[in-house]
């Protein structure tokens, strides 16, 4: 499996006309080696070559699993540039978009002739399409968040602030098995929900409230993102309209999701109809992500992004539409392409639901 | 207290004759503008100019309060290539140690004769020296952390896990108000803590076990980090010794944090009593860190850095001993800097203590 990933990296590579190839993202280092390190501000990179000859580098604080190439393992007090530099080559030096500018400069300064390029398609391009394994963690991590968005509507209360609506959806999270969030939870009650990423706070929840909740936990590695809105004891006649228009964008643009399609058609697809009502200033955001080993990864679902949708990309779509100062909704599923449209990963209703009734 | 801090970084920059630095680091970025941002993969920078002409670059998502400078909001469909490159000269182009490839590779496409350095250093060396308030942030933080190894300790029984105390740690920091985890708690029993960087796991405590644990929480915005070493029931006559010459070597790195001394020699009064009898070789990470707003910043506590510790630096202590499948020990404080020695911010006992008995 690690193989036939790096293969594919490799392929990519030489598409390109790369000879080597600096991963430092974690996540990306786990989808070719199966280790997971957070290094922190230490360094931790994987050089691949197309010739093969790949490189680890570890500090030796980090658990290392036996892995199919060699290893560097350096400590705390050994100069980077003289670790890593011998393994570099003048020359075009492929870059991932996380690598931090402390071990890009440094390199630079080192290797006379080194011309960094921005290579991390080569990595997104190859863990945007998941394989079975890959499907089945999503699958279930989605599971999960569906059974706790259950948990989270009957735990909603007269009385219940943002952060413990926050601290409850933790411990939902925990007690499934999860492996932590796959981001902060966002809980937002009334005008709250106008900021598409605010934090809980203490705030109390009110009547006529709107309860907008996007959370997303973590299984073996793989995250869920799904955001659902609800509406405490009454929902104004603008709460409403504005939840029926975002719940149709939100069908539309599932429907448009399809391998062939550019990403652009599935935003434009959602984003004209809410556009159509007036609302087109107030949904701020672009319609989706990539999303896998990380919460957010790969092509953006934006309306200027022409890259062609294919077949096992997974990615969300969250239209939302935000009212300043009073208001918001935003009704996000995930979904997997397929060749004649998507699976979608979140079964929990989309129908509009006044709780505390 | 912001325009301060800036001008201190912009003293920094004139002395390496730098005209233009961006900020990156979204703990950087409260220092110098009380606005806290997590950007997840989009762009969020602070350009620093040596002539004042300071720019603040945001996404139209995030939170922005007003700013003493010029503010250039984008939004997720606009090139940030054309919204932050106008602002950019050609030459010297500070970069700070955080600020990702994906950022920087296309802004050196975007700018000819653009010319990254990596100048960490003017933002290090202004965020090192705590002023009172930071100070008074650093002390809570380290106190409520004091409080929870207590009530750690109480809640360590028979047949608890790793995970288990984990969760307790989460909880106690929550119950107490701290805004989170510094870190993500690190829990050992037994054989496990001979892995300076272990993560809790099911992992049962047994008799005769290790305890280690080493945690830290924030306050407004300010990190704890401590560590302590307990014994379930017994304690082996191995564990004792090399108990002993942990505490040992941590009291004297304590005696050696003075304003004025390099942090080699803090690090080198601590590693040579360990090397002294023999455990040189089991003490493989720097002696400490720097700690602020964030766990890890600037200098390390190493044998090799020869920068001057300045009077209000903040740093950890952290001596260990680890023998590879057996055990493991850590006994680490946060310290400040002053003219004439250090102020402790841990006042947990460091007696060496056997639970359960």
């Amino acid at each position: 499996m690690f193989s036939d990933r790096i293969k594919r990296t490799q392929a990519e590579m030489k598409a390109r006309g790369l000879a080597q190839l600096m991963v430092t993202d974690p996540d990306s280092i786990f989808y070719y080696t199966g280790i997971y390190n957070h290094p922190f501000e230490r360094f931790w990179g994987l050089l691949i070559r197309e010739d093969g000859k790949h490189v680890l580098f570890a500090n030796k604080l980090f658990r290392l699993a036996p892995v199919d190439f060699k290893t560097v393992v350096f400590d705390d007090v050994d100069p980077l540039t003289e670790v890593v530099c011998p393994c570099l080559e003048p020359g075009l030096f492929g870059a991932d978009a996380a690598m931090a500018a402390r071990f890009l400069i440094p390199f630079m300064d080192a290797v006379p002739g080194l011309r960094p390029v921005l290579a991390q398609d080569c990595v997104s391009s190859v863990r945007a399409r998941k394989d079975e394994e890959e499907k089945a963690n999503m699958r279930i991590a989605s599971r999960i968040n569906d059974e706790t968005m259950e948990k989270v509507r009957d735990f909603i209360h007269e009385g219940v602030t943002e952060l413990e609506v926050g601290e409850f959806i933790k411990k939902c999270f925990s007690a499934a098995g999860a492996g932590g969030e796959s981001f902060m939870p966002i809980v937002c009650f009334g005008a709250n929900a106008s900021d598409p990423h605010h934090h809980p706070t203490d705030t109390v929840l009110r009547e006529g409230d709107c309860i907008l909740i996007d959370m997303g936990c973590k299984w073996n590695g793989y995250c869920s993102d799904m955001t659902r809105t609800f509406y405490w004891k009454k929902v104004s006649e603008e709460d409403r309209k504005i939840y029926g228009i975002t719940l149709r964008a939100n069908l539309l643009g599932e429907e448009a999701a399809k391998a062939g399609r550019m990403f652009k058609e599935v935003d434009l697809a959602a984003r004209d109809h809410i556009a159509s009502f007036g609302y087109g200033p107030n949904f701020t955001h672009r319609l989706g992500h990539g999303i896998g080993l990380a919460d957010h990864e790969g092509d953006d679902v934006s309306m200027v992004n022409e890259h062609v949708i294919q077949k096992d990309m997974c990615f969300s779509i969250e239209p939302g539409i935000y009212l300043p100062g009073r208001t918001g909704v935003r009704i996000e599923d995930l979904v997997i392409a397929t060749e004649d449209g998507c699976e979608l990963l979140n079964h929990f209703s989309k129908e509009l639901t006044v709780l505390g009734i």
